[in-house]
């Protein structure tokens, strides 16, 4: 099988190096990575099992190999490349290109162990920068708005810039909460507000992801049992955690990925807050944040032993507060196994 | 003239206001912002002179609007679209859709009064937090890795989280600066060192960009007078500052940009370094940080004022050192002025 990669994880993948000005060419038997002077030496040192090819013009020379090597098709994913350059790379040879939508992350849905281990040290870092930012916030968040919240999670959650981030965290008070893409504010933190956290890093290039929904006093901590001052906030809390543990527990694996959805919506909805969960259950978690499976109510794809995805049941009442709960977890033995517990 | 705009800098600019799933259309007279519930209220508060549609599927509704208009032709820049998205949006009405390679940029390359001012104050901020982070350096740099000293630039430049960057900082010592693409490593910063640092933030999302070479000692300062402590460093440095200086004060709008790139690469070239200037003099900047015009031999862009782009010649030994000096100007009546200094 021929294929043709231009998204850096996918081709990461692929040979374990990759940069942003690159291509990946699989033709037949030979594998080739393209990219340009600025990335030869690292390209050498760490891409594996490739011809490494140096030339300004990647595209160019990625047409030239297809050409050259009488290819009669190849895949190509058309989310990863823009009109422009797949104009450049298809002209006169258009009718070979074949489109494989996901073709990456279908080839990625499934984890080997090395891969589990990263999620997992990704995880567990994760969970730690948790645990330390909301200490940290016990002695001196009161007081602090949004902005300087979001700046200091980043500060734990790169144990000062050794890590990546999965991506911009969010960290929001009561009613920005209930935001589906909550912005950061000048609101500052008190004692007995509501305080969601959504956010992860990666470590060698594979992703955490975890939301906690905190409430804020002397004793604050990042764990799932909380305990607010509101009944109707507890109750609520209460429904959520319900649906992140049970779809937690009762996951196996040769459910369908819409059965697992279901677990975790069926008991909000059954406590009459089905309206106010208004996205998905989870999603893959692996090189990019979000990839396969979709854990959703139109998914239909089989739970396997080593996928690697969330669960984050949430219910959000707009101008009031929401509440998420989420944990990666990887399947094993047929059962979900929290990453970084 | 009919357009259709997907890239979040290119929609901001035509409406003040945009996001990362929007479609901007521009039918004749009239203009729609399309995006999803999630930025419903952001976008009724921000953007203007549009009609503002919210629907999950934005490239149908902009698919449905080119056909119930009755539209012949629209202009799209291949760079902003997937072959997946635009697939989607031109099946069946393919011929009506024109190529207008960077047409938000070239919209873009003169900036008016108001653009100016933001882009004068991102680098005004930028200017101080170099200070601010040479500073700092001074009283606790010493004995600090690239990961470390990273992580401070972005502290200052971001002034604690308040301001985006306009890009990952470059924070290079000694050799690593002489890195095209320079990533971070474990080398600690000492005295004597030269530290290179190629930074910039977002004022209202209009970039800053400046780079300084810097020798390290107790008197460490972000200016471009620097006095290094070998003689060959000093002559490569003075001979960049040269370029620098002389680019800047000789531009005159009226010139083609390869005459700009002819100042400052002559004088590297007639030193006898001419190899190792291996990039173009300087970049638009913006609401992106690369943008129109490029300052390169072969760009034969009249400048005119309203023009806002780096000047920044380097010198690059590899193993041993680079230097680069970087400001970004302003084109007003007819000369170059150093935004933020």
């Amino acid at each position: 099988m021929n294929y043709i990669l231009k998204n850096e994880n996918a081709i990461f993948y692929e040979c374990g190096y990759s940069c942003d000005h690159a291509i990946y060419l699989k033709l037949g038997s030979e594998s080739f990575f393209i990219t340009d002077g600025r990335y030869e030496i690292e390209a050498k040192e760490y891409a594996r099992g490739v011809d490494i090819l140096i030339d300004r013009d990647i595209i160019n020379v990625a047409k030239n190999l297809i050409r050259s090597n009488n290819i009669k098709n190849i895949i190509f994913d058309p989310h990863e490349w823009s009109v422009a350059d797949f104009t450049s790379i298809s002209s006169d040879i258009e009718s070979l290109f074949h489109v494989g939508h996901d073709f990456s992350r279908k080839k990625r849905i499934i984890k080997n162990s090395s891969e589990v281990n990263k999620l997992y040290q990704a995880a567990k870092l994760g969970a730690n920068a948790f645990d330390n930012f909301t200490a940290a916030l016990q002695s001196n968040g009161i007081g602090l708005d949004e902005f300087a919240l979001t700046y200091h999670a980043k500060e734990h959650l790169s144990y000062r810039g050794i890590y990546d981030l999965s991506f911009e965290p969010i960290v929001a008070i009561n009613a920005n909460a209930a935001k589906p893409h909550a912005m950061s504010t000048y609101d500052v933190l008190k004692h007995n507000d509501l305080l969601l956290i959504d956010a992860g890093l990666k470590f060698e290039r594979y992703c955490s992801d975890r939301t906690r929904t905190i409430f804020v006093n002397h004793e604050m901590h990042s764990g799932t049992m909380q305990h607010f001052n509101s009944s109707r906030l507890q109750k609520v809390y209460d429904i959520v955690r319900k649906a992140h543990d049970e779809a937690i527990s009762r996951l196996r694996s040769g459910m369908k990925s819409c059965e697992v959805d279901a677990i975790a919506r069926n008991i909000i909805s059954d406590a009459g807050y089905g309206d106010y969960f208004v996205h998905s259950t989870g999603h893959g978690v692996g090189l990019d944040i979000h990839e396969l499976p979709i854990i959703s109510s139109k998914s239909d794809t089989i739970i396997e032993d080593g996928m690697v995805f969330t669960i984050e049941p949430g219910i959000y009442f707009l101008n009031e507060f929401g509440v998420r709960i989420e944990d990666t977890i990887a399947i094993k033995d047929g059962r979900a196994e929290i990453l970084g517990a």
